[in-house]
């Protein structure tokens, strides 16, 4: 028998499970959709038989498993409140139903704390004692590690970076507030600002490209505005202009060693990086900016697993 | 000999020592101007002397010192970086200082972290584990409690609730940066928000209750508004709308189960308070904002002494 920990991590679309040694090390993994036709019940009888298959195929003696999922949460209850992308997962308790099943400790953190926690151990932010992660993707999430440890907040939906004003009285956000960050520098909203531009007659090389104006993602647009197209420069200009008052939040708030930028936007690079680091300095005056360093997470689609391990790990 | 330990606050105006025992009752204490002209080898050995003798008189066995102070400081090593109130004061090493001499452990932390805490331990926000004291008086300030503990941040700076940005482009701060919300929501700001429309012509009543225009304050301003005049209603009325969006930003960034308002401009209460509470339900739609609790701070102008026992009683 090897002692081995488990991570478990419920995305939208699919879920993964991985076995690793105490040090990290995966041995074994499985991948299944998610497929949330079947409610939460079945799909949870799913994670155990696949986690069931991996233990005795590794031989392992589990020592405590760690659960990243979306939000929200109630971490300290161990609960899965509510999901937009699991539908009937509410109110459950999937700590406990695990725990009881499996008899080991069970740990629950949202994605985002999680991949906080994988890229401080494992990606990026190897090292720091402060750090933000900021994925900025279908919307905007994040996660906070002060002095070492991850903030929680009183339910443990604390982060929620991507819900800060930075336009008063500006765009409605899928919250229900207006001018959030994730409204206006999201994916979903730098497309969005950009096809209204196209609505009210403005010209663009990304009418070309796609058949219907609603296919146009952040993609085409950085894509566009990196071979000069007005439009396309006007958009990115003005997203990195709201990302780094956003981001300047955060470092007045926090003074981390490091923001850890992820998510699909992020794949933009040095075209997002550079204008960032730059312009961030002109929010933030009362600390010195330039000694925060603004990084690419390293562990991609794989922060949510080994954010579950690390979890499992602690 | 009884066991004792130190709190010692020092301010721009006044230095207070004070003795209490391990359960912080306050023995003896002593306040005294901050000579400025004097340097900071002078005043420190001022502070002490009246150490010396507080001492002396209760016949105390020393166990530890704590110091607040304005920033910005660099905590973690012990220094007093410069501060606009203590000319002379420039990376001064206050902690090593004060622990050779009088040979027992210090604390240093600047005065609103030392606030905070003492309102957790004492004042308003007893049995909080996530709380945040903001202060608005002249500038805006504040110290941040996360699952029970102060976040400091790299160097101890953290929590500078004052710099993050309300306005995009908006008012120059004293930081240099644009559109802070101490540039905005200070009583400074407030008033001179006030004075730049009296400039443009804007009539009120305040105009004649001070012999000048630039002696107006916010407490000016917050009487007229209670009264009913209509400019001195606008400014009130902007104020509550970009200081919720300042507590807004706070809230969705660490899920505290209060905010405690101290300060010269929280002085106005339930005027401040009440359209406060409802305005940033306005602004935070991801949690649910009427869980958290908009206190006034319990100490006053004791916070600072209370805060440096309290960091002596750690």
């Amino acid at each position: 028998m090897k002692q081995m920990i488990a991570g478990i991590d419920i995305g939208g679309t699919k879920i993964a499970i991985a076995l690793a040694t105490a040090d990290y090390e995966i041995k074994t993994k499985r991948i299944f959709p998610t497929q949330t036709s079947d409610g939460a019940n079945r799909i949870l009888e799913r994670i155990l038989d696949e986690l069931g298959i991996l233990i005795e195929q590794e031989q392992a003696e589990l020592l405590k498993i760690g659960i990243a999922c979306a939000g929200p949460l109630d971490v300290r209850q161990g609960l899965i409140l509510s999901s937009p992308n699991l539908p009937g997962w509410f109110e459950f308790p999937i700590v406990e139903i695990i725990r009881r099943r499996m008899e080991v400790p069970v740990v629950l953190e949202n994605d985002a704390n999680a991949a906080a926690l994988a890229e401080q151990k494992f990606g990026a932010g190897k090292g720091f004692n402060n750090l933000l992660y900021v994925t900025i993707s279908t919307g905007i999430g994040g996660g906070i590690i002060a002095d070492g440890k991850l903030i929680h907040g009183r339910t443990g939906n604390a982060g929620e970076i991507g819900h800060i004003t930075v336009i008063p009285n500006g765009i409605r956000c899928g919250c229900g507030a207006r001018g959030c960050l994730e409204a206006v520098c999201s994916g979903t909203g730098i497309a969005r600002r950009f096809v209204e531009k196209i609505k009210s007659g403005a010209d663009s090389r990304v009418i070309g490209r796609v058949q219907n104006i609603e296919q146009i993602t952040a993609k085409h647009i950085a894509e566009a505005a990196a071979e000069g197209d007005p439009l396309a420069v006007d958009i990115w200009e003005e997203t990195i202009f709201y990302l780094s008052i956003g981001l300047g939040n955060l470092i007045v708030m926090f003074e981390p060693e490091a923001i850890i930028l992820g998510g699909g936007v992020s794949m933009t690079g040095e075209q997002l990086f550079r204008p960032l680091r730059e312009q961030i300095s002109n929010h933030v005056k009362i600390l010195p900016a330039e000694k925060i360093q603004i990084l690419h997470a390293g562990l991609g689609a794989e922060s949510g697993i080994y954010g579950a391990l690390a979890l499992a790990g602690q």
